[in-house]
């Protein structure tokens, strides 16, 4: 059994079409996508999928149907005639929109719920044959010491004691994988933002958690056995420590897309400072418009690369 | 900061209606329920929610929607006029369903998302003064050596080493909680599905993962770093430890539900047997009616508790 993580890094580098790591799948006859609702046998992955380039992933399954509405709209795509259909409507775990080389899929929220999505999605870019995907998570979270509506480009995904890693455990025994995402692609979406001009971005670390309440220093849960001067001290050591927000995903998929090989990053709204407070209690517009923010950050940057892509070719 | 695990299960057991434990709640205005889209301000809760003796809870919007159908039918509390509305209808993080004094609650995949609704359910039975309430997560599992379609009640919720606790992280650090849920709940539960001999029924340890591939020693991951034999031993060891199913959610539900004083149980069906495979390749047929099981059996539960109590009345 082979679970030294530098050699699952060193394997993921090889080639721009390198996915996934199981020499198991060659053995399979099949390969059902459960979660998905898809599989080889019953689904043309490669024609249904192949043109992907870029992969858009959010909690929410109605941001992600908004978001390729966006996206369609931007890239003179849309389709007048029709509603953009639900690729997995056979299961109502995860949801899933295309639109020429976007893909655009709902992960839930927390760590095993993105995970369970990632590994599909992996094994079905493999499937398809995809090259040269980047995939980029547009989220939410909280804000530390920033104001709200900021977006936050994460240049590393820290745990709840603000180190760079992911413990991953398998068959009982914990393997740390690295968090680490593409500094290139942070930078190119910092200078999308910067040519906008629409809204303040800025890159820093991100705390991925496992929990929103307790897990975040929360005081408004269930439960909450410490003060608000417990809660401000470790927020405050997480910020001296460069984290700029908090979320619930970030690290499992840096790991995973790290694995993969695949160019990623991760782009997420502040919806409120939480040196101020713990309860999202914006307007509901308010908190929409924060939330398109990403959406808009990451559509004009994919409209940038595909026209760059036009010109060259 | 008390953090003392034996401090916070002496005070879950003073009263049958005290839920939270939290004194900072007694400070605010309001409370808003985000992920709910309810709130104290904006939602009359005693008026919604004050009758509530049965909250059942499942990964998917879907089921818990259909068990509330089947419930209604069961109680023969039918609105032939309308639909049940869902009461979350203004988020799609979780959907809820309410019939007389029974509640319907999705929760997602995996610990973390369970969690933050079972903080906000936590604190609306709290809000709305319920009392007495019997919680019931109804899911699917893998199961191991057992035929598929087995239903089974947890004895204990036992993590990835097979121990039974739940590791929950405040302010970066570990606080361990107990996972045990309420032995006579199962027993009656087990009684129950002798009396409905529908399917077989059975009282075992569930192991809960935090992740579905790797976590699960699943071979048709995108990445897998073990052989066949790995997973094998590795799932032996779990059924000598009596683990009898692997799902992703039954430890911090039994932690929180203890925490609060909430009589718990834990009945999932078991999909497949993992020592024979990992792909859930039975047809949709199958899949269905075995996912009906713990919805089958709860239903009767439910109905047998009201009857009971309607001939002490």
């Amino acid at each position: 059994m082979k679970m030294d993580p530098s050699d699952e890094q060193r394997s993921a580098s090889s080639s721009s079409h390198v996915f996934v790591h199981n020499p198991h799948l060659d053995t399979m006859k099949d390969d059902i996508l459960y979660h998905f609702s898809l599989g080889t046998k019953t689904h043309d992955l490669p024609a249904m999928f192949g043109d992907v380039k870029f992969v858009c992933v959010g909690g929410s399954p109605w941001r992600m149907k908004s978001f390729i509405e966006y996206i369609a709209a931007e890239l003179a795509m849309e389709d007048p005639k029709s509603d953009y259909p639900n690729i997995c409507a056979g299961t109502d775990r995860y949801a899933m929109y295309k639109v020429g080389p976007v893909l655009s899929v709902s992960h839930g929220m927390g760590i095993p719920s993105i995970a369970i999505m990632l590994h599909e999605l992996i094994k079905l870019l493999h499937h398809a044959r995809c090259t040269d995907v980047t995939i980029i998570r547009i989220g939410t979270s909280g804000g530390i010491g920033l104001e709200p509506g900021t977006v936050v480009v994460t240049k590393q995904s820290v745990d709840a004691t603000f180190l760079p890693k992911f413990e991953q455990v398998i068959l009982g025994k914990t393997v740390v994988r690295n968090t680490d995402l593409d500094r290139s692609l942070a930078e190119e979406l910092l200078q999308c933002s910067k040519e906008l001009n629409q809204f303040e971005t800025v890159i820093g670390n991100t705390m991925c958690t496992l929990d929103f309440y307790e897990g975040q220093a929360r005081l408004d849960g269930a439960f909450c056995a410490y003060t608000e001067k417990d809660k401000q001290d470790y927020l405050n050591r997480a910020r001296e420590a460069g984290v700029c927000n908090i979320e619930m995903e970030s690290s499992v998929f840096a790991a995973m897309c790290k694995l993969s090989g695949l160019r990623a990053a991760v782009v997420c709204v502040t919806l409120l400072d939480r040196l101020k407070g713990d309860q999202l209690s914006s307007s509901h517009d308010v908190l929409h418009n924060y939330q398109q923010r990403p959406q808009i950050l990451v559509g004009s940057y994919i409209k940038k690369q595909l026209k760059a892509k036009l010109q060259r070719s």
